[in-house]
């Protein structure tokens, strides 16, 4: 059987599992889904993803790929991965893709959505998907704020010690970086798109957004705060719960899957 | 210090509870909270809930009873129980209570949720909170049946074996029996409100609206099995991660809360 280069996209509750990545002795997401590939393919799986979301972080779009000479119709194969993976990680599309796509390196763009809720008690159904902050915030001013990050930026001052990161370049460009008010949910939902993140950058970009809401920092602070490649001056990180990686983009050549129309008009 | 009788008005996520009466050695909901009330009193404490929810049923509006000599004011009691309790179970109201106030006994109304999703795969966020039932349903024909069972009637074919039920009267009032279809979201939600249920009475309608969905029951089979006062006539028992107590209402004379004025408008 010739050799099949698989793509899944996938959604996961990431509030009981140690990250993406693979690691001994404690749930992941990459291992939990090798074990399970593993199981129905009956072969050796290297999976690759996309993006090696952190602790507590979910996904609604995350992708990653992997090789198998298996020939389980992709169909066949969605429906015995989630039978067989626990209810907190979904496969929600099994597609074939070229030979040479590759989920990390072709990513072209991602989306990373984070929930602040503004309710007074957390409800008992979204603690694991949101950050609760009942405090006063001008989210009006968090607002205006929010597009100061977009552009190509040296983003070294929202960035953290990462080993994989180590003497490479800090330039990442940001399409876009919004907060939307949401009264009727009450909780605010920041979206942001980029080609690529630093570890644990979009947490940082809310948290000092989160300053700016305090009245910590000003909107005007954020081209400082860049320009300073300083660490110590962005805002806290904020909690893993209330991220989720929501989409991640490839070139339509290489994908093997139509990008849809839509994404395509917010981009810059 | 005068005793007092305080209500609390409870949201949890059941999903991780045996149930919300207290065993020993395994977690439920009112062991969880006299726990921590005793903590915050220093008293041994008697809590009484509107409704014995079975393990893995959730709600957004139980309501509950205590008598304390605690001069403790509502407000920060109810800060300290949200402080000290796990996120899967929220105070989200504590208020003042006449002496003679029984959340159980003086419960009017109780309205139950059960919420089935239709969609192909189960979003890992929802598996907790919905019963996953993709197959295929007249959902038409549902709707029809569910309010052939409002009414007061005979519910024995809806019950189930409880020792606490041996030897009383199986006749209950469903006020209203509704199935909404909500596209969008690709669920169907079942709400009904009632005097008072049976044991298992809501997933064993749930169920016998789904077996009327799949072409084995016609909604005409309704009065049928009523009549029939035989639990075996019914259909199976759906899962309780679907089942949510949305609310219980009291008469405004002794609850001490004043009743909100849309809750009558639905009453038969």
């Amino acid at each position: 059987m010739a050799v099949r280069n698989l793509r899944l996209t996938l959604g996961y509750d990431g509030s009981e599992y140690f990250g993406w990545q693979i690691q001994p002795n404690v749930p992941t997401i990459q291992g939990t889904l090798v074990d399970v590939l593993r199981r129905i393919t009956g072969e050796r799986i290297w999976l690759l993803g996309s993006s090696r979301t952190d602790a507590g972080v979910h996904a609604l779009g995350q992708v990653a790929n992997f090789k198998t000479r298996s020939p389980i119709p992709t169909e066949n194969l969605g429906r015995a991965l989630n039978n067989l993976l626990p209810p907190s990680i979904r496969v929600l599309a099994v597609e074939e893709a070229p030979l040479e796509f590759h989920a990390r390196w072709h990513a072209q763009a991602k989306t990373y959505r984070y929930r602040i809720l503004r309710a007074a008690v957390c409800s008992p159904f979204l603690w694991r998907t949101v950050y609760h902050y009942p405090y006063p915030l001008d989210d009006e001013v968090m607002a205006a704020a929010a597009p100061l990050l977009e552009g190509e930026h040296d983003f070294s001052s929202f960035g953290t010690w990462d080993p994989e990161e180590a003497g490479q370049s800090k330039v990442r460009t940001v399409y876009s970086s919004r907060l939307e008010r949401l009264p009727e949910l009450q909780e605010l939902v920041y979206t942001v798109r980029g080609r690529a993140f630093l570890r644990h950058m979009v947490r940082k970009m809310v948290g000092t957004l989160i300053e700016v809401g305090k009245g910590r920092l000003e909107p005007d602070d954020i081209q400082r705060i860049l320009e300073a490649r300083d660490r110590s001056q962005s805002g806290p990180t904020v909690p893993p719960e209330g991220l989720c990686l929501v989409a991640v983009e490839y070139p339509a050549e290489i994908s093997g899957v139509a990008v849809p129309a839509q994404r395509d008009a917010d981009s810059v």
